[in-house]
């Protein structure tokens, strides 16, 4: 299983969820489990030696391989949700959407100075979300982030929009 | 750290959703890296011999130990979701909730006939989101199913309203 064969088990799907835009539909690689367990070790590789100690990840795809991730790099697993899911008490940032307004939170006490930080979602678009979350991480001044995606879309511009300290590593280019 | 330790991580919050509910808020649970782990392993442990090929989550915490699982037992993760997420073709299950009606999708090519499938969510309390999740998965006629959960809530009767055949089992009773 090589990354060639995981880009082979992406599932396009044309005008989703609007028409014109070919959604990537990541589920096909969860559900094969020789895909899923290769996406999980080359994770591990790009992060076993950073030191994480806290895997964030977004609701809700953001869910799949963060807590996956999380365990083995021995870190906790952090999730961002929307607005109003979170039972304890949260720090908030909103980002504009291409109608409206987006609001993420994140519990108080999710993370704290000590800790080394893996953010992570599924897919780098036009980075709007990651780059609320991003906003979100940095307000706990944690030692350092980084900033993960299994699949990064190229010439949407979306690696550009973070500060220049973040470092971007997406696992598949498209 | 043993089931005890496990319960004293669980954080309990007063009145959320709504007035006169204890939430259980297992995020403080994911957040500690030596309960995640050993939350993990509990689970292996519960399902190892079992022949699981397929881990099916429900949205959203249900995608947090659904892949973890789903990865150690060298089996795929199936996700369902809230209507109109899932991107390819799917069918779908509506249940009552308090206020309404709710539904919930899995994929049309997620699980076949040859499947053992073992169906996660955090937590047990009336079953209704369960309840509509297993009809879904009986609709492919998988080899079995078992059911699974992190916590289930005691004397709320979520256990009783599946079918005689399923195996349900929690790795925390509340």
């Amino acid at each position: 299983m090589s990354k060639e064969n995981l880009i082979k088990n992406i599932r396009n799907i044309p005008d989703f969820p609007i028409p014109g835009v070919q959604f990537k539909d990541v589920t096909t690689l969860f559900k094969n489990s020789e895909c899923l367990k290769e996406l999980a070790d080359i994770m591990y590789e790009m992060y076993r030696d950073k030191r994480i100690t806290k895997v964030v990840g977004i609701e809700s795809r953001g869910f799949i391989m963060g807590p996956i991730l999380a365990l083995r790099l021995n870190a906790g697993f952090i999730p961002i949700r929307k607005s109003g899911k979170l039972p304890a008490e949260t720090i908030e940032e909103s980002y504009a959407k291409e109608y409206g307004v987006d609001t993420i939170q994140i519990h108080k006490d999710a993370i704290d100075e000590k800790d080394v930080v893996l953010l992570h979602d599924d897919l780098l678009a036009t980075g709007g979300t990651m780059e609320a979350a991003y906003k979100l991480v940095k307000k706990f001044s944690p030692k350092d982030i980084s900033v993960n995606f299994i699949i990064e879309l190229k010439g949407l511009g979306g690696r550009e929009i973070f500060d220049k300290e973040a470092k971007v590593e997406a696992v598949l280019e498209l």
